[in-house]
């Protein structure tokens, strides 16, 4: 029961890494289990498919950073502040990774929405789920900060999905150019997006 | 002659259509020139590998789209009139491909970008010259935009790349969710990332 649980566990952090790499549809199950050190029946003891192996690596991937979302957004602080935090988290992350294997690997829900979105159902309406409660989660902050009268939006979903769709598109140039620096800018333009104007903005964009 | 050339474009035609629908890992050679009617001798005839092919490929996408970038960017009328066109377009663009063949596929750059850029230094030169020259001819048009005092940003470099990022978060969302509406809030974003805050805004966003 140990080993199998320990073969379970292997082969999702090894297919986490070689998605995070190189995608799904590069990806092969005698690769994964190779990589993994696991035989191949293990491999379909555990997962019916390729594709349901991906789900469970989203599904994990997504549990780990909405409890991560969690904390910094329910924390202390404003509410533009705790929004400052997540961007400031999203960047470290993207340099973290960039540190330990050299490339930017970007963001793995918005690179299997480019990759798959239109070829699999079910991981489609995953990933819409996952960036529905993304937008959800922002705009609750965004909410509370207009509340505060400190941004000026009208929609707060339609605002709160800009804000996300500016971290994918960054994260998209990070990857593109290896380069991290870029993202230090989304916090700015985030306070754009917002109508927020503090002090600081004009000096620095 | 005339044969050989008909061919090549029917494997880049079919191609290009393919790696709109399912991305590049999930083409094959084969599969291309089943599709494109043409024999496979002739396939290694004019492209010396699958990657030499998507290399074309995204230079015949970005030769088209530039072109029509520089007719509207270069048009008649005030800058950000002209900017604005730009978004009309490009949300036009993905509502006729959605009318077309009943998926909104997205840009064919950040797909690529997000599923190749780690992996094929080639393409990743390539694409990255591609949002250079898009980040390019934005940035143009923000200039004299703020040369007549109408938007307000100190780094036109970084105000255009944001612009972009918006451009290519806002498309991600539209194939994820296979639904363009999103796209018509482009528009107010970018203007909010410019700091320009013409009369409309306050009603709209």
């Amino acid at each position: 029961m140990g080993r199998t649980s320990d073969a379970r566990e292997k082969i999702l952090t090894t297919a986490r890494r070689l998605i995070e790499l190189n995608g799904y549809s590069a990806l092969g199950v005698a690769e994964i289990c190779k990589a993994a050190g696991v035989p191949k029946g293990s491999f379909y003891y555990f997962f019916e498919s390729k594709e349901a192996l991906v789900r469970a690596v989203i599904d994990e991937e997504w549990t780990e950073e909405r409890d991560g979302w969690k904390v910094i957004l329910g924390g202390d602080g404003a509410p533009l502040e705790r929004l400052r935090r997540l961007f400031e988290a999203t960047a470290a992350e993207q340099r973290a990774g960039k540190q330990s294997c050299g490339t930017v690997s970007g963001c793995m829900f918005g690179n299997l929405t480019l990759e798959l979105s239109n070829r699999t159902e079910p991981i489609r309406v995953r990933l819409q789920e996952i960036f529905d409660a993304q937008v959800g989660m922002v705009r609750s902050v965004v909410e509370e900060a207009r509340e505060r009268g400190e941004v000026t939006v009208a929609d707060s979903t339609a605002a709160a999905r800009a804000v996300v769709a500016q971290i994918e598109g960054q994260v998209l140039f990070a990857k593109l150019y290896n380069d991290t620096q870029g993202l230090d800018t989304m916090w700015l333009n985030c306070l754009a997006l917002l109508g927020a104007r503090p002090p600081e903005r004009a000096a620095a964009v």
